[in-house]
């Protein structure tokens, strides 16, 4: 989305970024670049501010849609192309990573011949070296869609900037083959000096700055296509080159006062990137002694400031990766349980412990989980991990994981996963690792709820004197509870036996509410579709129990689907009969609908109790 | 917490940590440092690690609780002294902040005189000028204090190592009288040179080093005592000094391949801090030809690489501060409302809009915030903001707020905060900016459950025919419904009249259930208390309503205090009388039991629909 559209009511990130525009906009101080005459056309009072978050917020504010030449802020963009093509260790060998303290445009070689850093025109051209392609031509394109990716639109080079930049550039032509003969460019220099000017001359605007420079705070992804523009795992070796030797000779100030690394052009621009978080571009010709953009340093100095951007500025965080944390001792799976099977959960229920997770899983967020399951692990049969509202996980926390895998099985303990679909690298990683040995002892599941119920079964079937499938006689079914030898004798024959398949729909939502229904053998489940189209169960019942009697009592159409998830034996009462019993035998009604009532203060109960366990 | 100890089913991250230790205890390259002779003493074996969690946890492996002095691990926690006690105006007077790319005991002044940065030899003796006190003794103490903040522990001299220092101290003496001459030190520089020595001689563990990097990258605060040893607004700027200057000529390679602000000192020992997440200390005696330890800088980057630490390596977080959004169409807070009110909330309850919010607010987090309540400006009427789960708070955050309250008033809107208890820096910028004009549409509130109940009153004050206080007849109950005149007149006089005050106990939570209560004026709040002592409520009631029905339903004692929130009448119904209904007018009973259980499927439907608000 774009929130750079004004409205009625505007965005105060907008009206803060207007403010600070109308601010430096009298700001002169500074000369438009001249070394390449192209260059010198600028207009002095060009001015954007464009602010981009790793959410898909973009906000622009000025001369945001005046294209300009990127110039040197192309320079980390290619080094991190450099880095895909060839890997760390081979880029490390023609292009170093310390910083020089000298000028933009300094040859810097260290002793064997190797530019310093990528920052420098040296290292930049070695970069450009280093894109993969078979022609001059091929490398362009490369070029051109990477930049692409990052700004979220096609980019061109402008080609009067191209020309003034080749007819002039006898200096960066001296560093190709001064590089040449150090061995840190391979074969003829110029078509790779070539695309070192076609870099620089690319055709970009504020706008497109802000965009790239989130990107880059956004692990490579383009937080307003979703696209990747370059692989996770190199984007925190391009900022720390940015970091280290990005502003030329002012690296520490900068990191001291603003705090992000960033890059500036000698065309005016400066982009600056907050891991996580945003990425901010600004666009102003006028330039100091150093090189950098006179407003644009002002205005991200202000930023970082007034917005508390500091990269080292920030609070512990492990912690909140708990959502909530339970036990099955305070909450249990959907599954509607005899008072028998209650009681068990609430007496041995702590063994099974329940931890819902949020966030990014990074290593200290996931220890902080670790050390929490680990300080009751005696107490501990079964851990439920349910990774649902988890954005995003790194190896390290995946590692830890297993490793947690391997202790619980060790000791007979299980491990379940509830909603790994969305999280790729957990899913290969423990696939990978994965062995025979931990057999029943890890679990992967689609929902909580199913997780949760199996869990519950686990223990169940380990403290319950009877099994947990069985058939339950008419005359023990819940709702007839307190009910005499007369009574029922009157009741039962007005039962009717229906048999389902499993998978068969017993009831189906929206239809008129006739029967209630008593389940003699197998399980059932409620469900409902949400929004999303998935399928979401609301109750489960075993047999003995009783279902379809809320819409008995409110007279509603039926709210939910209810389905059979074994085959399913069920006693039907019609509710006319249950109607006229009140006139008959008000006695059997009466205790009907207490036994009904009871067990809706249960439920009530039970779902009173679950949610305080969210709050 | 510490984790340090063995126990049966050892953290994995203390695993890791002892692998690491074995991996490591064979190298044995590099030389014990030798220009002071106590430094000589040193055992070359020795070797310990240390991790410690923003989360108050501690790893410690191998010989981490071996005393050795901390040299130039001081110079950045004496940094932040002098910042502390001048202020960064100040401060950046007497020592820049710009990397050198020299030697650690070069003097680096730059053209005025002042050192380049404080972590040179050069720096740190002017930032040890700079530490607050009368005497050289009062310095003293102020650095010991401070030093015992950041470990967690009283900390003492290492008077062997300092006498040693004094005494061949005669290069720093010369960087003492240089200072002077340049005015960055006052008066004699000795006793400063003297404090320096003093600084160097601290000893420390390799647990210790770990905590206070962990303190550093807590903002400040210990994460094992919860003090804080530097005020938050100064961390960013030691940990810059630390990330650009840190490892002397080696800064560029460090960000590059560790990527979290470091430290090393002569003694062998190394800290590192990953900002918001943890804290490395690691100490071996042998060092580089940089003057680094060699088992250090190795376990570190180790670390770095498995852990996934890098600073720059984050995604992003932003959106995840929303832990829960809903309307009150789709839940409502636990006032009991008439089939008429729900009716309105479902209707209109779109116009409030509740934001749970979560973890740390930064500008970004904020900023995903503010959008997203903007999306829907025009339908908003009240927006809840309930920050129970917030953990911290910056100040361009409180600002957007504010100005979101600016622009909700301005439009008529109203904005309401639960539980700011915890967070006073919000407290503080609310109240400071806060300003007449906002009258009732700013409100603040300690829970949730007011504040919501205080948006639905206010919606349901313009959308309700009749006014929301009433005196109910009882022939209007809603237990009533559907009674004939003639069964009414059969019930009506089993009912007994009772007055409440404001605030007088209705029914205690443990009595026995002897009523079922009828609200005729007046509103009742049911209440429990929490394990942590605070009260919560579970639902309220208002005139028209019943209560205490659950407990006659399964006669289990009362299970919370019922209270009445203004003076309240009731009419009470007798348990006994209730159950001779059933022989006597079971018509009666059956119509006031199927009422029951439409009021529990009521309750039910509604706790059900509050429950999937979470999942």
């Amino acid at each position: 989305m774009s929130a750079g559209t004004e409205s009625s009511h505007s965005s105060p990130v907008l009206d803060y970024l207007h403010q600070l525009h109308s601010e430096y906009s009298s700001l002169t101080e500074g000369q438009v670049a001249t070394y390449i005459p192209e260059l010198a056309k600028a207009n002095p009072e060009w001015f954007g501010i464009c602010l981009a978050t790793t959410n898909g917020a973009v906000y622009a504010v000025g001369d945001a849609e005046q294209p300009f030449t990127i110039q040197s802020i192309s320079k980390p963009f290619v080094y991190g192309l450099a880095l895909e093509d060839n890997g760390r260790l081979a880029v490390m060998q023609k292009v170093g990573v310390e910083p020089t303290g000298d000028a933009f445009n300094s040859i810097s070689l260290d002793r064997t011949g190797r530019p310093r850093n990528p920052m420098i025109n040296a290292g930049a051209i070695a970069s450009a070296g280093l894109i993969a392609g078979k022609s001059a031509k091929s490398k362009l394109r490369r070029l051109l869609d990477t930049m692409g990716l990052y700004a979220g639109r096609e980019l061109a080079l402008d080609h009067a900037v191209y020309s003034s930049e080749s007819e002039t550039g006898h200096r960066n032509r001296a560093i190709g083959y001064m590089l040449r003969n150090f061995d840190m460019l391979d074969g003829d220099p110029s078509p790779t000096v070539e695309l070192y000017f076609q870099q620089c001359s690319l055709s970009v605007t504020c706008r497109d700055l802000g965009i790239m420079a989130a990107t880059l705070a956004n692990r490579g992804v383009n937080p307003t296509t979703g696209k990747q523009a370059i692989r996770g795992e190199y984007v925190e070796s391009v900022l720390s080159v940015m970091g280290s030797c990005g502003m030329y000779d002012y690296a520490g100030e900068w990191i001291y006062n603003v705090g992000m690394p960033a890059k500036s052009g000698v065309s005016g621009g400066v982009i600056a990137v907050l891991p996580g978080q945003l990425g901010i571009g600004v666009f102003s010709p006028r330039l100091d002694e150093h090189g950098n953009t006179v407003r644009g340093i002002r205005v991200c100095q202000d930023l970082a400031r007034h917005l508390d951007l500091h990269v080292f500025n920030c609070g512990g965080t492990g912690e909140s990766v708990i959502r909530v944390h339970f036990t099955a001792a305070e909450m249990n799976s959907s599954r509607v349980r005899t008072s028998e099977e209650s009681r068990a959960l609430h007496e041995f229920g702590r063994a099974i412990q329940c931890f819902q997770l949020q966030g990014d899983l990074s290593f200290t967020a996931t220890e902080a989980l670790v050390r929490q399951v680990q300080q009751d692990f005696d107490g501990l049969r079964c851990l439920l991990l349910d990774l649902k509202r988890v954005l995003g996980i790194n190896e390290s926390a995946c590692r830890l994981f297993y490793q947690l895998l391997v202790k619980l099985s060790d000791a007979g303990k299980s491990m379940v996963f509830a909603h790994t679909e969305h999280i790729p690298l957990l899913r290969r990683y423990m696939r990978v690792k994965l062995e025979k040995r931990f057999g029943e002892l890890y679990r992967v599941f689609d929902d909580h709820d199913p997780a949760l119920e199996w869990c519950e079964n686990q223990l169940l079937a380990s403290t319950l004197s009877h099994p947990l499938e069985r058939t339950v006689a008419q005359k023990d079914y819940e709702l007839f509870h307190g009910l005499s030898d007369d009574e029922l004798s009157v009741l039962l024959p007005l039962l009717k036996r229906r048999s389902y398949q499993r998978t068969e729909v017993i009831v189906h939502a929206g239809d008129e509410a006739r029967e209630l229904f008593f389940v003699a053998r197998g399980h059932v489940s409620v469900n409902v579709t949400l929004v999303s189209g998935a399928t979401k169960r609301l109750a489960a019942f075993s047999a003995g129990m009783a279902f379809g009697e809320m819409a008995i009592i409110d007279r509603a159409p039926r709210s939910a689907n209810i389905v059979a998830d074994t085959d399913v034996e069920c006693d039907l009462l019609d509710v006319e009969d249950f109607d006229k019993l009140g006139v008959s035998n008000p006695a059997i009604k009466i205790k009907l609908l207490e036994n009904m009532s009871l067990g809706l203060c249960r439920k009530l109960r039970k779902v009173n109790r679950d949610i305080s366990v969210f709050e």
